[in-house]
């Protein structure tokens, strides 16, 4: 972009990110940004959101897009058990894009960051001659961290809220709603204007909550964790590779929403394929030794987040299984390595 | 991309980029890296090249586009006085993007990282459907911290190496070069395939070095500190605004290289108006008291960069201006509030 464009838009966001904690000794508008750090254990990630890869302007509103930035990455570090403290933003903006969306989205990056307790303190924008792009490097402290490799043969294997709200309500944006509809969505519309149940779909895609409280409560109970962001089968798949163990689920122990479960029945699909298969879930996977499960439920409960054990981590030998009650279903798991 | 692919880059890249130093407990393959770190200040940055804005696959080599991409980044720590030590890399990379070409990139980066001292812990990489987008976000240590905002009337200003270069050079590549000539800049030749000037001033585009020992030598010496990035009328204009003071350059003093009098006497150019415009020249410009002069020279002689006095930082009210034998030339400075 001209350069003159990017300093008013730096400018802008730089007071929409306006320094809060006092952690800061330099922030947005130098070369970098300057932290003083205590010592320990930090945490990094990093986690990109591409148009019409992983949102469609058509109807995701900016703010709820820029939340999602922030909550995409939030996850990563839940997962790992970490607490996200600060985070740097870079954008490649196409041309055409106008100053009052970018002005939302910063709303929305902001409003993700009280919410879960994080700073922007710097980051990058430029041109794209392509889709818009956003890339939220994130970093916090982590005492006992939690990695998708200590599953051991023996474990429960628990899940977190429900799955497959997110890919449903995508299926749903980016297929059959209808242009009223995409309308009442991109106006952020209460519930009651448009399907409850479709809203609680639409909403777990485009608004996606992350229970931040929980990562750091649950990772010394665990033996490994990771975000549900590629789908359960895959991500189990990915702690199963890393932990090189196998796994079985059961399942009719898939946590499914009412939501879900209706939209599934009136389209003839199987919700479970759902909850499996779709991804963007940002829900915890985690596998835990059976004498943990009493404190594994008191810390949920005391969250009120819903937390479902619905399996075991086999000898890697066994593979990655998963029946219902009528024996055993076949479920493709991408990324677990069979031959490793 | 399809998450098989993902899988299998991830892989890729975690075996270019093994870990070197054992201060990462946790690298490439989780939600997140981890790193323990020590007490102090530690400064983050984050530079992006998109493809098509910042480089043109048909005449950059991907593995001095990977190499750049570390380089501009460790620019930024470098003009804060900060050594980098990590680095996540965020690519979008379009679906018709062969292996063999991120194998290249890979390697650009992680020569980069081995010439600058850092290490890759991190990263995301998903799909674009359009233009390679290379994001890296950087991090290290830094004892004395300069800033743009400490310049003070009656500093001399200083700049490092050559000024324009980068940009004479990217006029060349994307205008004036015939096929023959890229294909030589592609197939990273010695200087005596091509016309050594030429490449000089092309390999200061796709090839820029950063000279990351003089950042934290200096700073402790200077009033402000900047990296050139955005041309050196621009970049001093960021110094001025953030520093609330004016600013005088002697034009007759700009650091011009041979190659760039060449190039802009045959085509008619005036080569200061292309030193002073021209961006990307990932040189360090900084204002000190007059009195550090002899301690400044020596740090420079010392690692034998040249380092020139080109002006003094005056009263806001003085504006900022620049001369030459002739008196004073008009010259745009971008981003430069004149009202503030």
């Amino acid at each position: 972009m001209e350069p003159r464009r990017e300093f008013v838009l730096i400018e802008m966001l730089e007071k929409i990110f306006a320094p809060s904690s006092g952690k800061v000794k330099l922030g947005i508008g130098d070369d970098a940004a300057v932290v003083d750090c205590k010592p320990g254990n930090k945490v990094f990630s990093t986690d990109t959101l591409v148009e019409d890869v992983h949102f469609n302007r058509a109807f995701h509103p900016p703010r709820l897009l820029g939340n999602k930035a922030i909550a995409v990455n939030v996850s990563d570090i839940n997962a790992m058990g970490g607490e996200a403290e600060f985070a740097l933003l870079a954008m490649a903006i196409p041309q055409t894009t106008g100053d009052d969306y970018l002005e939302k989205i910063g709303q929305g990056i902001a409003e993700g960051c009280r919410q879960y307790g994080l700073e922007i303190i710097g980051g990058d924008i430029t041109r794209s001659p392509g889709p818009f792009f956003i890339n939220i490097m994130i970093w916090g402290s982590v005492k006992k961290y939690a990695t998708r490799s200590g599953a051991k043969p023996g474990d429960d294997i628990w899940v977190t809220g429900f799955l497959g709200d997110s890919h449903a309500g995508w299926l749903w944006l980016s297929g059959e709603a209808d242009e009223t509809e995409l309308e009442l969505i991109k106006n952020e519309v209460k519930e009651n204007r448009l399907n409850e149940k479709i809203f609680f779909l639409a909403k777990a895609n485009i608004n996606p909550k992350v229970c931040s409280k929980a990562g750091p409560l649950v990772a010394p109970l665990v033996n490994s964790m990771i975000d549900v962001s590629d789908g359960l089968s895959n991500d189990l798949g990915h702690i199963c590779t890393a932990s090189n163990v196998g796994a079985e689920i059961n399942l009719d122990l898939l946590p499914l929403s009412p939501a879900l479960k209706w939209w599934a029945k009136n389209r003839g699909k199987d919700p479970r394929k759902i909850a499996l298969a779709g991804g963007e879930d940002y829900q915890l996977l985690f596998s835990a030794p059976p004498e943990r499960e009493s404190e594994i439920r008191s810390v949920f409960d005391s969250l009120k987040v819903k937390c479902s054990k619905i399996g075991k981590i086999k000898e890697k030998t066994r593979g990655i299984k998963f029946f219902d009650k009528k024996g055993y279903q076949p479920v493709e798991v991408e990324g677990w390595d069979h031959f490793a």
